[in-house]
């Protein structure tokens, strides 16, 4: 794609400022409407280095509030920052609804130049590549805008500015071997660059590349692309917000590597345990997850637990018994309630983003990312749409983890409508368990069924190879510890049995 | 404080069974009534290499419910923690209101074995010291409840776990050469620990120093001293509450580093600047801003101006003269709302904290850490108490900035209320500017003669020579922003002239 930019282009000083002043007009009046509409915009800005990133950086931001938009600087990652998946410290990054996040560099650093210099794979950069495509889809579904710049300069011309900041006092320190090896291998980097934009020129996010030649054409370029981008954004937002809410099933969800599932109304909830057996079992399993919670720790792989279950199920009880076995130093409980305010101006995965533990730790989620296709789906907290699209967003973002190298097991913790009665009761009648039972847990109840058709659905769409649904049998909660343990143990011992995989 | 420990205790695994579970029972007891009351609570570990603080950190959680605590694992600081104040990433651990948070090593690591490792010199330390104290005093003043265990051992018992876990090949890789070097100094470190342990032992949070030697007593003394320690801070809060709201001020604020600042009331706002004038004069500010701004950057000298006063004041149009002259990649503007309710369950500078600059960089607080002495104070939203006492916390927290090397530039944005009425007034009547006026400003309006008395109490009480406040006349925002930009190159080339301080 970088052939066919014009690099010849140039505006003189008399038309650039004619032209200039009602972009910035109009530029400084989209602040207003995109904190109105809620608008989450990242503009992020790739190129050759001293193509003008952080001049044209400056220039845009001339035109924005200082208080509705932050600049992000990102660096190649920290050691710390290499043993969470990759798109994980851009997730962290997210502007909240209504805010401007103005990106230097971006997740193209590991598709770009780190791709040459960390000497990524295909096969890896590939999966990078398509890591990025789902994340920026994920973005643009759930309503964010996405601007691409990418600046272009021939290697003369990079070759001649490096020079003029290397001459001068004050500069010499901006240019670092580094940038001289890139302008040196020149051809090489064009290549690795218009892969990369070619692969990841999607129509939901589409790249904008710019000359970097001249400063005054580039400065026009940037606005108006900004200008247009923000204002078909916000449009395309009142259109859709007037369409009649869908009801109907309108997105396939993805078919590969899906397990076939029972149904909840076949499982056998007359299983049972002995208090003798149980102790015995309970014992063996723990220590068996205490050994393998060393090997895991030493070998730096990531283990993610999901729990999920009716109200009284009894996960709290379950993750004691886990969290028991583990070397407290290596684990976490991430116990997950409705999303605050915080929480909710952002993808509703940014939150499980962050909780990720690091590689060589467990995280436990006390319920999960599934709420977006249970509580929410059933509430109405978010459109038909929302929670379809959810089903293949949540096998993306598992797919990541497995990618990343973690075992992931998922549990539903199942009981009978009696069972659950039985507990609620003797909740409301032990003064020790009062707080556990609130009106929400009777309203839910009431909802049951509901509940069991989300929940099918659910196990149908989303029980892969890589991370497969467990359903448990918890009527008898000694039963259930012993089988999660169980079941936990033979998938890290799976996962030690296949030995490294493509880690970053 | 060591030498007083008892190392010969020992309990027999009979007496211990008995006394055991007692305690227990007692301890998972707790969990409800800490959640009730929103009680947070620290409990850290101290002690020597293999003096069996993970041991204990296991046995004390399988009281908990693993979904109402965390375990927070201290390593030495990263490079980029070392460029933050060193309290700052401790602030970021703090627990929720109601939570438990288990620390494995703690702040102390910089004032023990750091002190050695690192050789900080004795000031430092003791400025570190002191630092500690007021961090964990600011604490308890807000509601927290910190233990503190030291786990103490003898070098000769030190040696042989060290030895014991050298011998095996499971826990080999447990065991480093620093374990070796640190048990071969025994005596040296004991005289920094004992130095730590008298220096810090504070009535708000007394060490309990605790003898490793033997399993048993070591489990029941910490049993039964976080069961006793958490029930009296449970019934403290109880009887806190009981009592009636004091409104006399009882806390006298420091009168160290003050300076004299004029009443509001004093302020001559006919100050202007002509629009000639204006663009000169700002235009060389600027310059010399983004000239002293690359300067900073190289020095990794952290900056960091706050904004309050009036609405309507011109804080925004104000900021963006300032941000205008800054690169982009190096400043941060941090607008400051109404607490979320995350932010509400800590501190109430936790998230002040967590938005500190990096050093070298520059963060511009719109509104600040102010409003817990104007609208937390006028609105009643904490007691009288807590205001009064803010005072101190607030200058102790400037304090820290300033050692650490930063420059703190305070602005009091000042209008008359008659220049306010006319700006709310012409905001209701350009549409574009119709959102940044609600009812809330007028309601402040109405309040201005009680928030008047809180500023000057403000600038009497945390107006000091190491960040002092300055008014800024603003009925003409032309002469407030030249102004501004001024007393801020002003103040970055002070600290310019006097170099290289006691940054860590």
């Amino acid at each position: 794609m970088l052939e066919k930019v014009d690099l010849k282009k140039r505006v003189s000083k008399e038309d650039y400022k004619k032209q200039v002043k009602p972009l910035q007009t109009a530029l400084t009046a989209l602040d207003a409407p995109i904190k109105t509409a809620g608008l989450p915009v990242i503009i992020l800005f790739e190129g050759w280095s001293a193509a003008g990133k952080g001049d044209a950086i400056s220039h845009l931001i001339l035109n924005f509030d200082p208080r509705w938009f932050s600049v992000v600087n990102i660096q190649p990652p920290t050691e710390l920052e290499r043993r969470e998946p990759a798109m994980w410290r851009y997730w962290l990054t997210l502007p909240k609804a209504g805010q401007l996040s103005i990106m230097d560099r971006s997740w193209y650093q590991e598709v770009g130049v780190l791709r040459l210099e960390d000497e990524v794979d295909d096969l890896t950069n590939l999966r990078h590549m398509d890591e990025i495509n789902s994340f920026e889809r994920g973005l643009t579904d759930n309503g964010y805008l996405i601007i691409k710049f990418f600046l272009h300069i021939s290697q003369k011309e990079q070759k001649a500015r490096l020079e003029k900041l290397d001459d001068s006092k004050n500069t010499e320190w901006r240019v670092t071997s580094k940038d001289w090896r890139r302008c040196r291998q020149y051809d090489k980097y064009c290549d690795v660059f218009d892969q990369m934009l070619e692969y990841t020129n999607t129509p939901n996010a589409p790249w904008h590349i710019v000359s970097g030649m001249n400063e005054e054409a580039r400065t026009l370029d940037i606005f108006r692309i900004v200008k247009e981008s923000v204002e078909s954004a916000l449009k395309l937002q009142t259109e859709k917000a007037a369409l009649p809410p869908s009801e109907s099933h309108t997105i396939p969800p993805s078919q590969e590597h899906l397990v076939s599932m029972p149904k909840l109304s076949e499982i056998n909830l007359n299983k049972n345990l002995d208090k003798g057996k149980y102790k015995k079992q309970l014992q063996k399993e723990q220590e068996r997850l205490a050994n393998l919670h060393n090997k895991v720790y030493l070998k730096k792989i990531p283990v993610i637990i999901a729990y999920e279950g009716w109200d009284a199920a009894g996960k709290g009880g379950n993750i004691k018994r886990v969290s028991e076995a583990l070397d407290p130093r290596g684990y976490e409980v991430v116990p997950i309630a409705a999303p605050t305010k915080e929480e909710k101006s952002r993808h509703y995965l940014w939150r499980f983003w962050k909780a990720l533990p690091k590689s060589g730790h467990v995280a436990i989620f006390d319920r999960t990312w599934y709420g977006r296709v249970l509580v929410e789906r059933i509430e109405g907290f978010c459109s038909a749409e929302d929670w379809q699209r959810a089903y293949r967003e949540i096998n993306e973002f598992e797919r990541q983890l497995y990618d990343w190298g973690a075992v992931i097991v998922k549990f539903w913790l199942q009981i009978s409508p009696e069972e659950q009665l039985r507990r609620f009761k003797e909740r409301e009648e032990t003064p020790a368990k009062q707080w556990k039972i609130t009106d929400d847990d009777w309203r839910n109840r009431d909802k049951w069924p509901q509940y069991e058709i989300a929940v099918n659905d659910m196990f149908q769409h989303t029980s892969t190879d890589f991370a497969p649904w467990h359903i448990i049998e918890g009527n008898d909660k000694k039963y259930a510890r012993v089988k999660t343990l169980k079941l936990i143990n033979e998938a890290i011992e799976k996962r030690l049995a296949e030995g490294k995989k493509h880690h970053r």
